[in-house]
C-alpha cells in the first residue's frame, strides 16, 4: 500500500487553510469530513492520530486537481522548531579544521515565519546577496515525552517531511556565537511538501537526500551517515526539554552548501532548488527578490 | 497614579489560569469580568489593549488575597521568545578577550517550558551543577511590524517585565557555537512577577537593575549603559523576522553571573534569586533540585 501523504493547503482564491491527502489522482480534503474530531491537522497531529485519520479517509474519491490549491506549510502552529547544525561527517572535513568530531551537536532555533511551504518562493532579503539552502529531513512529534531513552526514541516521531534550511550567510556570522538571525529571515526557507506517517525505524535508516539548484547535484548524502542518529538528538533534546506533539526537529544538512563551493555560489532570484528523499518526494521552491 | 500590574494566576487548589490586577490591596480577577473580549491575558496582548482592560477594572473592590493564588508565567502561549547575549560593557571586560566591542549582539532562543513563574521553585537538573542566573529586564510586543525604525521602535512594546534568564553553564558549551541546550532546560529560568504596561521612552531610559542570591547583590547595573538599547535591539530584529503581539524579548543581562565568579558560584537547593527593577518590581524564586 502507498504511504499516505498529508498536505495543509488552500484552495487558490480562497483564505481558508485546509487539510487532506494527496496522491496521483489529486487532493483529498478532510477538513469537513474529520472537522469534528480534527478541525486542523495540527490538531490530527497533537492526537498523533495520522494513520487514524487516513483510514476514516480511505473510501473517498472526490479529488481537487493538484493544480487548483497551492501548498502550505505543513502545521499551522508548529510547536519548537529545533535545528541540528554539521550533522554528516564529510561535512565537518570541509571546514579545514583540525579538531576531532564534536561530542554533540550545535542547535539553534528558528521560527515558523521563516519558512514557507512546497512550491512558495524563497524570499531572498534586501539586506544580503548569501541566501544559501540546505536539505534536510524533519521529524514531527507526536508523543510527548522528557528524557525519552534513545530505544524508544523513534516511537515518538509522528511524521517526516523535508526542509530547506535557508540561511543567509552573512547574518549568521553577525556575533561570534549563535546564529539565530541569518537563520530567520522572513520565508528564506521551506518545509514540505508533505507529511509522511512514521512506519517504524527501517524507513529512516538509509534514505538517500538530495539537493539540487537548477537541477545541479549539490548536495547527495545518505541517512546511514548522519553523526548523530534520529534517536540519538531527540533522546539528546529531551534531556533538557520536554518535547510535545507539533514540535518540529531539522536533523542537519549535508556537505555542498552554496558558501562551500569555490567560488560560494549564492541563491539569486529565478533559481529553482529542489530537495528530495527517498519516500518523503522533492521539496521544490524557487527564488524571489523580496520586495 | 500606580502602574497597573497584570498578573496571570491560579487559585491554590484550582487548575483554571485566571488574569487579573495586583496591588497593595491584592489581586482583582479580571477572567470572568473580560471574558467575553478576551478569555485570556495572551488575547488583552494581541489586542494589544491592557491600558483598556486597567480601566474596565478600575471601579472593582473585590480582591483575592494574594497568599492564595500562585503567579503563572505572564503568557500560557508567548511567540517568539528572543533572547539577547552580552549585552552591557563591563560584561564583555570579564570575559578578557582583547576584541573590539561586537556591533551585533548574539541572539538565542529559549522555549516557553523553560521559564517558570514568580515564587515558583527554578529547577536545578539532574545533568549539571552549574545553574546561574541572569537577571534581565523583558519587553512584549503588542504591535506589530517588520523592519520597524528606531525611531518608531518603542511603540510596538506593549508592557515590560523581568526575568531570571536561567542557564546551565556547562551545557551552553555543548557546541562550539549556539547556546540553545544550556539556555533550555525545563524551568531553570523564570519570567515575572506581573506585566507593567508600556508608557513612553522614559520609563525605559534609565531603570536600575539587580539580581540578588540570598541577599548578596551580584549583578547591578542601568539600562542607560547598555550596548544595544531597546529601541535598536527591536528595530534590528524585526530587519529579519516579523514582530508579533506576545513575542518576548529578553533584553541581556549585566555583569556578575555565578560563572563569572572565583571561584564560580553555582545555585543550589534553597537558594533565593530576586531580580528586581525600578518600576517593575521583583521577581523572586528559589531554586530545588529536580527529580
Amino acid at each position: 500500500m502507498e504511504q499516505p501523504k498529508f498536505i495543509r493547503f488552500t484552495i487558490k482564491g480562497e483564505q481558508r487553510a485546509r487539510y487532506g491527502l494527496i496522491d496521483a489522482q489529486g487532493v483529498t480534503d478532510l477538513s469537513d469530513r474529520l472537522a469534528d474530531r480534527w478541525p486542523t491537522l495540527d490538531a490530527v497531529i497533537a492526537d498523533n492520530a495520522l494513520s487514524l485519520a487516513a483510514a476514516q479517509a480511505a473510501e473517498c474519491a472526490d479529488r481537487i486537481p493538484v493544480n487548483a490549491i497551492r501548498f502550505e506549510t505543513p502545521l499551522a502552529s508548529p510547536g519548537k522548531i529545533i535545528c541540528v547544525g554539521v550533522n554528516y561527517p564529510n561535512r565537518d572535513a570541509e571546514y579545514q579544521d583540525a579538531q576531532p568530531p564534536a561530542a554533540y551537536p550545535s542547535l539553534f532555533v528558528r521560527f515558523p515565519d521563516s519558512l514557507t511551504g512546497h512550491q512558495q518562493p524563497l524570499l531572498r532579503p534586501r539586506e544580503s546577496e548569501q541566501l544559501d539552502y540546505e536539505g534536510e529531513i524533519a521529524l514531527i512529534i507526536g508523543k510527548p515525552g522528557r528524557r525519552i531513552a534513545q530505544a524508544a526514541a523513534l516511537s515518538h516521531i509522528a511524521a517526516l517531511t523535508l526542509a530547506n534550511e535557508g540561511t543567509v550567510r552573512d547574518w549568521v556570522r553577525h556575533s561570534k556565537f549563535n546564529v539565530t538571525q541569518g537563520k530567520n529571515f522572513y520565508r528564506s526557507g521551506a518545509l514540505g511538501p508533505w507529511l509522511v506517517p512514521y512506519r517504524d525505524a527501517s524507513q529512516l535508516a538509509d534514505i538517500r537526500l538530495t539537493t539540487t539548484v537548477n537541477g545541479e547535484l549539490r548536495q547527495d548524502d545518505r541517512t546511514r551517515n548522519m553523526t548523530f542518529s534520529f534517536a540519538w538528538i531527540i533522546a539528546y533534546l529531551s534531556t533538557f526539554i520536554p518535547l510535545h506533539a507539533g514540535d518540529l526537529i531539522l536533523t542537519g544538512t549535508p556537505t555542498g552548501a552554496g558558501a562551500r563551493l569555490t567560488p560560494p555560489q549564492w541563491l539569486k532570484a529565478g533559481d529553482v532548488v529542489e530537495v528530495s528523499a527517498d519516500g518523503l518526494g522533492t521539496l521544490r521552491n524557487s527564488v524571489v527578490d523580496e520586495e
